[in-house]
């Protein structure tokens, strides 16, 4: 989902320049547009807000056709997107997949393309309700995803408050460290993450997160986009490294896919949530918007920017 | 959208396959998938059904950066979604766009793109809700469009009878010609196709259309696969040629946008539709499922197949 990736580097982005440009008139039914994990539409009647979610996955740029198997895209490919209606505390309805295949793709890719894809959708009720099919030079899919939460309780990146406290699920740099050992349960955790949907459900529903989003490029880059959004900075301590990872992957490594939410001052979030630890990493404080302090050193946001990079 | 292509050559294709495995649970609020111009989406309590297509536009596959505009690149992979809305007789709500950039295009790329993209879907009252946005070797586009039908009154491509009459909007060929001349009216009309979104309505609300789909891929193939999905054959003379163009170009050529649709024996359309001409060229019978007859011959379905070709 486009994120606000004018976040990086202070400079006006293509996004914000888009966002500025795509205008929502009241009666189209979308009230949060470009910038969030989700964009929100409420059909009339409706007792859910529809929350609607697009990410891309390209052969050379999100994944080699050497070291990814099939599987394990069409793993990914979903899972990205269930990530981000995690973030906002949705329930999935159904997915849309459009696939471009290359001609080194055989019936048997396709396949298992296919049954990682299938496996996913199924396990996570995200049904597969249409798409489309093309050939191109390069493997590429771009998947929607529609979840749904009650009216006005979407968990959102720009609601977080003034003295919140900051808090992650999991542990970080876990994506970032099988990246580079190309082997083990890291690696493994790096091709089939697993999206946080009943933690979001539990953080919008149970614990009274006042926002959230999802961990997909870099805690770093990624609390800087929610504290800009929030008109706030951060001041954070080390957030939980994953086993053998280095605090470097932890802070601005991508793809954990692990959720960032903040929580009022006054509540605690319990140590875990079904086995998945959630730690209390910092505060929002009403100072610089986007400046993120660790340790009272500015961080900066070295996250992976799709855009930049 | 995923149309069925395993209409072409009558093997059972990839999006058979893909139908047949991607099953849909009713709590899923998914009652039409895979094998219509969009599928259908129900949200608890609501008063409309919400119509969904996603469209991929690739370089050197759908179009070249040599030929076409960055403007009327940005326009066209709209219009082919919102053609499949029209063809449902759906009324646009929003759309979300997910944008590969190659290397070479530049700033002012960009900004055609957007203009030609937003312009249209400023024109046809479909904002820009979200997507996103990365870089690849070729540009490539996925437009998803969500529209709105009253509850289980979209128009479908499944439903036609036997004894309905067959019509078809508009002439056909025109966009076979530009593309063959690469100037003039025929090639503007290529470039940037007019979605009949208000002559889907008026199909859908007031002249009682039994079944509709869009002309993407050429008359043969296209009407092949309405009769097919109504499990019907049909007749039809020569349709309506675009000035200029040939017999083969209306019968086989693609992308024209055009309507087709399907009334009941005893109602009669209008000659036209605010202008456009809407004519009779036959009638669906009760045959070999998918067969097309033109003045008594076998049509071959030799349309564009995007995934054949």
């Amino acid at each position: 989902m486009v994120k606000g990736r004018q976040a990086s580097g202070g400079e006006v982005g293509w996004i914000e320049r888009i966002r500025r440009r795509a205008v929502l008139p009241p009666e189209s039914g979308v009230f949060l547009g470009i910038g969030d994990d989700c964009a929100i539409f409420r059909a009339r009647g409706a007792a859910d807000d529809l929350l609607f979610t697009t990410d891309m996955l390209i052969e050379d740029v999100h994944f080699r056709r050497a070291t990814h198997s099939a599987g394990d895209v069409g793993w990914k490919a979903l899972a990205r997107g269930l990530s981000d209606i995690a973030a906002m505390g949705g329930q999935p309805r159904f997915c849309l997949l459009s696939l471009a295949v290359p001609p080194w793709a055989d019936a048997r890719w396709m396949e298992a393309f296919y049954r990682g894809f299938l496996g996913l959708a199924a396990r996570e009720g995200a049904p597969l309700a249409g798409g489309d099919l093309a050939r191109a030079e390069k493997a590429m899919c771009d998947v929607v995803v529609c979840g749904a939460a009650p009216r006005n309780k979407a968990l959102r990146r720009d609601s977080a408050r003034a003295g919140d406290a900051i808090y992650v699920s999991g542990a970080l740099g876990g994506s970032a460290l099988g990246l580079a050992m190309g082997r083990g349960r890291a690696w493994r955790r790096h091709l089939r993450p697993s999206p946080r949907l009943a933690l979001g459900q539990y953080l919008r529903a149970r614990l009274g997160a006042t926002s959230a989003m999802d961990l997909s490029d870099g805690l770093s880059l990624d609390l800087r986009r929610l504290a800009l959004a929030s008109k706030l900075s951060a001041e954070i301590g080390p957030p939980p490294i994953y086993p053998g990872a280095t605090l470097e992957q932890a802070l601005h490594g991508g793809e954990d896919y692990e959720l960032l939410f903040t929580l009022p001052a006054r509540r605690r979030a319990p140590a875990d949530f079904e086995g998945l630890p959630l730690a209390r990493i910092g505060v929002m404080r009403a100072g610089r918007p986007g400046e993120v302090r660790l340790d009272g050193g500015l961080l900066p946001a070295l996250g992976y920017d799709h855009w930049r990079n």
